[in-house]
């Protein structure tokens, strides 16, 4: 059933296990004690970081499998997508294991569009478990999109600092865990901004429309969550969101905690927090469920952000459209 | 319901309106007469190439919705992806659109996968109506996997030629057109072919691997098919398929064919034919679907195949894996 935007799962699908792995520098951070696996060497025995990260991906699908005690021949398919041209990482990643794979992008948004599209199989009775995963990589990142690292460029103020690291979790057609309630599809937005080292502002308004898109088609408010989460706004870009939602109607501040902006223990050096697809992944997977299975957390709307642009796109001076795919998770 | 890696869709959501546009090259083959539009300049009166391919992008899910006699406010979601890095055309054309999006990237399997995915929201009720489009573009796919077309580099005789183009069609519980009656959801599988120039090859093993799995899922055999459509194998890919399903028991000889082999009109100059993922999308949403709504085929699977590596990981010297997501469909 479907209202605006909103696609509601009534046999909610559940989130049975559930893994995250992490780079050095975010070990330090939050995530560091609720990592599965947090790496000593970013390039995690491999010979270069496309590999590394490409390894990350595949680790925590076999964990999360794993942890859930489940084998390949219990998999209907594999939900994943990364920040690589191509998306080399997931495809890669994928002929690692015997079951079928859809690859999807939404840039930093793709955790949240593959638990979105793996509880629509599910719920629907297609499949019975699906594993949807993704992460990125600083390196990786940094040399793709802006320059080598051995160049050793400065970083502007405004800038945020990709997170190592990658996330994945089961959902099933079993009645234990965490349950996907619903899922809120995003519409692509586009403020303008044309600023590639300020993604935060630019994907503000694309998580303010689907976050009040959501409320709306559920008849909820932000009070009725325990925690209304953002994938990597970071410090900037959470600001704008919460001026954005507070001048619609809605105050957001008071359970609003963006991924970006606690994924690393000391701010200064990475500025406005972190990003990536592994960064919401990473916390998500790791600090948040593991929380909410404890039962501090009952009910959390997850709204992980992407900015769709590539080097191509800013380098022909066009502005950064940007996406919000949510789901609402409850135990 | 699921049988082994195939989704049967028992509500059948039906394809009722489609588009496809061509650039100047493709006219002169068998699409020509078939297109809504051809172009007479590649350029579509922008200024980069890759500005032409979101242009194109965008105006076939415009003309698809207005075809079909539907606005904006009709659709529940685009469906899409393409082969630029970070699929920009597919993020920008939704820009264009007031309706959510969904990113999804199989290389030229993506018009398969987002049919799949668009059928099955449809069919499960979550959604009445979803655009599925995708296209590419021969100018910018050159310069951003071989090499700048200034550069006047020679081809080698298994290359293929990237297809300019776009397709879309919107699939939707009303009970008219071409159904969508199953979709049967790849495996990457990777033969360790290396030569990027030699896609067919590579390709070659994934389709034979899902159009044998929709076989056995389905209980059907080649002989049930008006068609068997592949995506862009070529000349040389096709011969592999043909022998790789005849080992298993399986002759598709009689009823494949292959939508790279048949886009260009003499194929001497473009070796083994068209590629890239506007290859299927525009003989699929012109010539096919035309001939299908006049009654000429009956049931068609159509398993696009994809070859999933980037410039990055065939520069670190690894393999191309590849992917086909199939549909199957009837009038």
């Amino acid at each position: 059933m479907k209202k605006g935007n909103t696609i509601f799962f009534e046999n909610a699908p559940c989130i049975t296990s559930f893994a995250a792995i992490c780079g050095s520098k975010e070990k330090e951070g939050v995530l560091g004690s609720f990592a599965d696996i947090t790496l000593e060497d970013d390039m995690y025995e491999e010979s270069t970081f496309e590999k590394a990260e490409c390894k990350m991906l595949s680790t925590v699908v076999s964990l999360a499998m794993q942890k859930g005690g489940y084998t390949e021949k219990d998999m209907d398919v594999l939900i994943s997508g990364d920040l690589l041209n191509q998306i080399i990482s997931a495809s890669f990643a994928a002929r690692d294991f015997e079951f079928p794979f859809l690859g999807v992008y939404s840039a930093c948004s793709t955790m949240s569009e593959s638990i979105l599209l793996g509880a629509a199989l599910v719920n629907a009775g297609y499949i019975r478990r699906a594993v949807a995963a993704t992460g990125s990589h600083f390196a990786s990142a940094e040399r793709q999109y802006r320059y080598p690292l051995e160049l050793g460029c400065t970083r502007p103020p405004q800038a945020q600092w990709t997170v190592t690291g990658a996330g994945g979790c089961v959902i099933t057609d079993e009645k234990s865990g965490i349950k996907v309630v619903n899922g809120t599809l995003g519409k692509v937005c586009d403020f303008g901004v044309t600023d590639v080292n300020n993604m935060g502002a630019a994907m503000a308004p694309a998580a303010a429309d689907t976050i009040m898109q959501h409320f709306k088609d559920t008849g909820t408010e932000p009070s009725d969550y325990d925690m209304i989460l953002t994938g990597d706004l970071g410090a900037l870009g959470s600001r704008i969101l919460k001026d954005l939602t507070w001048e619609k109607g809605y105050d957001i501040s008071e359970n609003h905690v963006d991924c970006g902006e606690i994924v690393y223990k000391v701010i200064e050096k990475e500025f406005q927090g972190g990003s990536g697809a592994g960064c919401s992944a990473t916390v998500l997977n790791s600090y948040i469920f593991s929380k909410m299975q404890a039962g501090l957390y009952k009910r959390i709307l997850f709204a992980a952000t992407g900015a769709l642009l590539s080097t191509v796109s800013s380098g022909q001076g066009e502005s950064i459209p940007c996406i919000s795919h949510a789901v609402q998770l409850e135990v």
